[in-house]
C-alpha cells in the first residue's frame, strides 16, 4: 500500500491504466450534494430532452474527481500534489458512461526554489467506454530527491 | 435563476464573494465514498496526529470542487465551462475550517479558431477563515459573442 | 410490519413515543446535499458564531422529516397521508441535540366528500434532549371504514 | 447572495419560479436513509408492481423537502420561516419525475403580538413535468418591518 | 419498540419475514463509497457485459448489512448479537433485485461459560423476487436468563 | 491492479495489514441509512450516556463491511468470495476509534465437490488504535487449480 519513491526513480513514459467505473445516477446526485451545483444540466433530464447534447451530464468536477480518485494507487510519502496544469473537458460524460483514468509521467524538472525536490508532471487522461477522451490534466508532484540537487 | 450574459458583457475587475461553507469530516467522508481516495491523510485521525501537518486534511478535488460549486450561481445560457489553468493546492483545508470562494474576471480574449466567441478567463480563489488562501486556479469560459468577430 | 386498522378503530387520546434520534453534522450535510439548501444557518459555522443563535442549526424541513420518519411503524394498508396542518418550527435544533417524536390520536371526523373514508388528525410532536418542544404539526390521515357512512 | 426586504417590501402576487429537478432513484434512497422510513411504497419496486399506483413514490417528506429547497435563493436576513400551513400531497411523484416550485406572495399580514414584524404568506406550490400539482403550502415568513406598527 | 425477551420466551421454530427492498445502483454506489471496495464486480458496467455473470452485483457485505438491517424490529434489552456463524453468499444479487429477509430461531443452547445467558441461534435466509436463496447466515445471540441456570 | 494467483499460489502464513481508518459520525448515520437499522446504541448519543458502555458504538455489520473493503486491493480474478465462518463481534467500536485490517492465509483445503478449486481461508482481524482485537472471521475463498486436482 506503500511505494516509496524517490524524484530519481520517475521515468518519463511510465504508464499506468486504472479500471472502469460507470458514473451512475447517483453519483451526479451525491456530487450536486456535495457542491451544491444543481444546474439544470446535470439535474433535469425533461429540460436536458429539449438541448441540443439530449441528457444529464456529469459535472466537470465530478469527472475531474473521480478521475484522480481512481488513480490513487500505493502511497508514496516521498510526494505531494502540488496542483494541476491544462485540465479540460474535452467532451461531456452522460450518466451511464463508464470512464478509466491513465497516467503517464510525462516530465521530469528542477524546482527551481527547492534544491531538495524535483517536478513530476503526470499526465492525466480520462476516457470514456468508447475509447474517447473526456478529460485531460497535467498533475504536478513535489518530489523529494535522494540526494539533493547541487549547483 | 438566468442571467443572459454574451463575451461582450464580461468587464474586466468584476468580482463577488460567496458565502462561507465549514468543510466537515461528513463532507470528507463522502467524497472518500465518492472518489475511493481513502489516503490516510484524509481518513486516518491517529495516523495523520503523528505527521508534521497534525490532522485530517480535505482531499484536494474536494476543496476544488466546493469551491467551485458555491460559486454556480445564475445560469448563462451563452457560457460554458472549458476548463481550468494553474490550480494549486496553496494550504491544507482541516476538518472544520470553513471556506468562501472569490471569483474575479481577470482576462477577456478571443478564441483564434472561434470568432463566435470569446473565452472569459475568471480567477478563481478558494480561502479559509483566517482569509489565507487555500486554492487558486484560472477558469476558463467559452461565451458566445452579440456579434461574432471578424478580422 | 403490517397492523390493520379502519378508521373506526382509532381512538382519540391513543399515543405512543419513539426513541430518540441524535441530530449529527453528518445529518445537516446530507440534508443540505438533498435538498440544495446551503444557507450560511446550517453550513457555516463562522458566521452562526457572530449570530445571536451562535451556533450551526438543522433544516426545518430535516426535523420535520426525521420527525415523520421516526414515527414509521407498522404499515396500516387501510389509511394514506394527506397532508400537515399547523406545521410550526417552535424551536431551534442545534447539531447534537437528540430528538423524539409523540404522535396522539387527536380527533377523528367525518370526510363530507368520501363516505368510505374518515380523516385522523393525529398531534406529531418532536422533542429535544431537554423536553422542549421544537416541532409540531397536525398530520391528517385519510382512512378507510369499515362500514360506509350512511346519512 | 443576500437580499434585503423588510415587510413592506413584499406585494401579494409577486410571483417566482424555480429550475426544474428529476427526482431520482437515489433521491429516495437516501431520503430514506435518513428518515429512517423503508415503507415498501418506496423501497420495493415488485410490491409496487402489485399496486394500484403501480410504481415506487417518493416520501412525501421528499417532495417537501426539495420542494422548499428549491425556493431558497437569496438570503433575506429580516425574514425567519416560521411553519407553514395547509400542506397538502396532491398527487404522487413517481421515480424520474421532474419537479419545479412556484412561490407567489399570497397575503402580508400583521402580527397581533409582534408590533415589529408582520407575516407574509407564501403559496408554495410543486409541479411535475406534465404541469400538474403535486404538492401545495403555505409558507409563513415572520418579517420585520422597516418601522414598528402603531395602533 | 421494545419488546422484552428472556432466554426462556424463545422458542425454536418461530419465524418472522420481513417486506422486501429493491436493492438500487445507488445502494451499490453508496456501499462502495462506504467501504472502498470499488471491484468492476459492482461499479463498472461495461466490463461485466463481457463477464459470465453479464451484468453489475451488489456487494456481498451489503447484502449481508441490508439483510441483517431489514431484520432489526423490536429492541430486546435483555439480547446482544454475539456474532455469525456459515454465513454463505448463495447467488449473486444484481441491481434492481428485491430482497426479504427470514428469520427463524434454530437452536436455544446453554452458555458453557456464562451460566445467567443462553445462546440463542437464529437462521437468517435473505431471498430474491424469485424466492431464490441468496444470503444464509446463522445469528448467535447471547440472551439473559429469566434464572440462572444451575448444575 | 490485477494480481492472478492459483489455488497452488497460496502459502499458509503469508500476511497483510492494511491503513487505518477513523470510523466516523458521518459513517454510522450513513450505514443506519443504507441498512435502516437506527436503534438508540447507535443514533441516540443521550441514551448511550444512560448505559454501561457509555457512547454511540457503530454497527457490527458496519465494522465487518469496512473491515473487509480495507482488505480489498489487487483482483486475483482466479479467486471468488464465498462466505465467512466464525464472525465474531469482539469488542465495541465507538466513534472516532480508528481501525486496521490483517489478513493472513490460515488453511488450503481441498473442496470435496469440486476438483478444479481449491479452498483458501483467510484469517480476517480488525484491530483499533489500542491494537485491541474488535471483531475476526474466516474469509472463504474458492480459488481455481493451475492443474486440477486427480485422485
Amino acid at each position: 500500500m506503500t511505494d516509496e519513491m524517490f524524484f530519481e526513480d520517475y521515468a518519463v513514459g511510465t504508464a499506468r491504466e486504472t479500471t472502469g467505473r460507470t458514473i451512475t445516477e447517483a453519483d451526479v446526485v451525491l456530487h450536486a450534494g456535495q457542491t451544491g451545483d444543481f444546474y439544470p444540466h446535470h439535474m433535469d433530464a425533461e429540460w436536458c430532452k429539449t438541448q441540443p447534447f439530449g441528457a444529464r451530464m456529469a459535472h466537470g468536477t465530478l469527472v475531474f474527481s473521480v478521475g484522480v480518485g481512481m488513480t490513487a494507487g500505493a502511497i508514496n510519502p516521498h510526494a505531494m500534489s502540488y496542483g494541476y496544469d491544462r485540465l479540460r473537458f474535452v467532451r461531456p460524460v452522460f450518466l451511464n458512461d463508464t470512464i478509466r483514468a491513465r497516467v503517464r509521467v510525462k516530465d521530469v524538472r528542477d524546482d527551481a526554489k527547492r534544491p531538495k525536490h524535483g517536478i513530476v508532471v503526470e499526465a492525466l487522461e480520462v476516457v470514456n467506454q468508447r475509447n474517447e477522451t473526456v478529460l485531460v490534466a497535467e498533475h504536478l508532484l513535489l518530489v523529494e530527491r535522494r540526494e539533493a540537487r547541487t549547483g
